[in-house]
């Protein structure tokens, strides 16, 4: 057996999610077995660092699996890319010790949620992009997404109807950056992530943009352990999952990172 | 007759370019023209910039119009978006003085073509970027480009079979920016430009970039003007109409400028 870790990127929209669910519901997870299965013949399930949403996106998903023949990285890759439907595709493919599992061996990930913030909607950025047609007072999101980071129970924050062993979790970073034509752009990096976490973190933040909620809130609003405490979640297109954090990075610094690159990009 | 010009964005997938074709043709002119239709009762043929061809994208395509009634241009603006089609939205709306013809009044665009240059394809570039797999010698590629602005008879880069009265540009610019991840952007400004012009200056660029031509040629490849001596058109998804340029902007400095907007990106 050869273990490997395999980044992926893969646009959500047509997606119902990562995890495989019933027959004819189309996931990522789902047709990347196909895909092994057919480059391998072998009928492998790769587990993933965790689920994404229907409709959420991702530059740097992580799978596991392990294969009873073995393949050059490499190779395995561009058959990969060769095999798999044009809405998601591999960046990269390592050899992996025994053992590595992607969910359990992760120790942080990073998300970005983004906001086209003007009146007029973007067709450009429609797929991407979440349309509040208001004006956001991002100074106030700024205060209350401070508010929001360390160690916390996130209970609030959590998808009704989930069953966790606990709903603390560390928050390490959650910021906003707005960029010159109206967007905004959420960064949210933690140790751990709760179901629908980041989105309702963000239809928070919406809300106290609009100034229906203040900044100073947060705390009480933690405290609360209330999912409907909290502000609605944030549509799914918005959302990508940026990177997924190990130990020891399976890709790096090779091929596929971005660090490889030379200063003016060229591929090296 | 009050007359207006609108600034269109447009995702330029599902569109066969801007310019209404026969019967069963999807074009953004078509489309804005019903929308006008169903919003005034009134059949006005839309007067673009210029044509994009088929799937060419746009942030800022200029129309202009005139309607028997008279309409109040952020009104018209916000009933426009509610009535064009998804792909395609008003960025903004303006009263201009009568006369005012998009086409013939146009003194400068701004192109931009996005190539994703990594060896794997990028599911979410895809929509907006050209994949080229293989390395590209981008300082070659920038003095190329160097040698192929000014004023020039740009015959070597005009589609076969056009048939405009003089073949000479002026290119005020040709510039190549390299990103971090590995995305090459060209920006190509100038007073005007041929059918074709951009993605056969970007195929030729490419080739350049490729070592299969050399950036020193670039002054007899133009002197030669002949299009079967420069290299192929480069795919039209990678290609945004970004700006088109007017003596006086019928668009500014008002709601729709992202000069308006405070160093936050906030609505002001």
């Amino acid at each position: 057996m050869a273990s490997y870790a395999v980044l992926l990127e893969y646009q959500g929209e047509a997606f119902e999610g990562w995890q495989i669910q019933g027959e004819g519901s189309r996931t990522v997870q789902g047709c990347l077995r196909e895909a092994l299965a057919t480059l391998t013949g072998e009928s492998v399930t790769p587990r993933g660092s965790g689920r994404t949403d229907s409709g959420v996106h991702a530059e740097g998903q992580v799978a596991s699996f392990a294969l009873e023949t073995d393949w050059d990285p490499g190779k395995l890759e561009r058959a990969l890319n060769g095999v798999l439907p044009a809405d998601v595709g591999a960046r990269q493919v390592a050899r992996v010790a025994e053992g590595f599992d992607a969910l359990r061996d992760a120790i942080g990930k990073e998300y970005r949620y983004r906001i086209w913030n003007r009146r007029e909607r973007s067709p450009l950025r429609a797929a991407r992009f979440a349309h509040i047609p208001y004006p956001l007072a991002v100074e106030a999101m700024q205060e209350a997404a401070v508010l929001l980071t360390g160690e916390q129970d996130f209970q609030s924050f959590q998808a009704a109807g989930s069953d966790v062993k606990t709903t603390v979790r560390e928050l390490h970073e959650l910021s906003l950056k707005p960029g010159p034509l109206g967007e905004i752009e959420i960064l949210a990096h933690g140790k751990g992530f709760l179901r629908h976490m980041v989105r309702n973190l963000v239809g928070t933040l919406l809300e106290v943009g609009a100034g229906r909620r203040e900044a100073s809130s947060m705390p009480s609003l933690l405290a609360r352990c209330d999912r409907g405490a909290a502000g609605p979640t944030a549509p799914a297109h918005g959302l990508t999952l940026e990177r997924v954090f190990y130990p020891s990075d399976p890709f790096g610094p090779g091929e596929g990172d971005a660090k490889s690159r030379d200063s003016k990009g060229k591929s090296v």
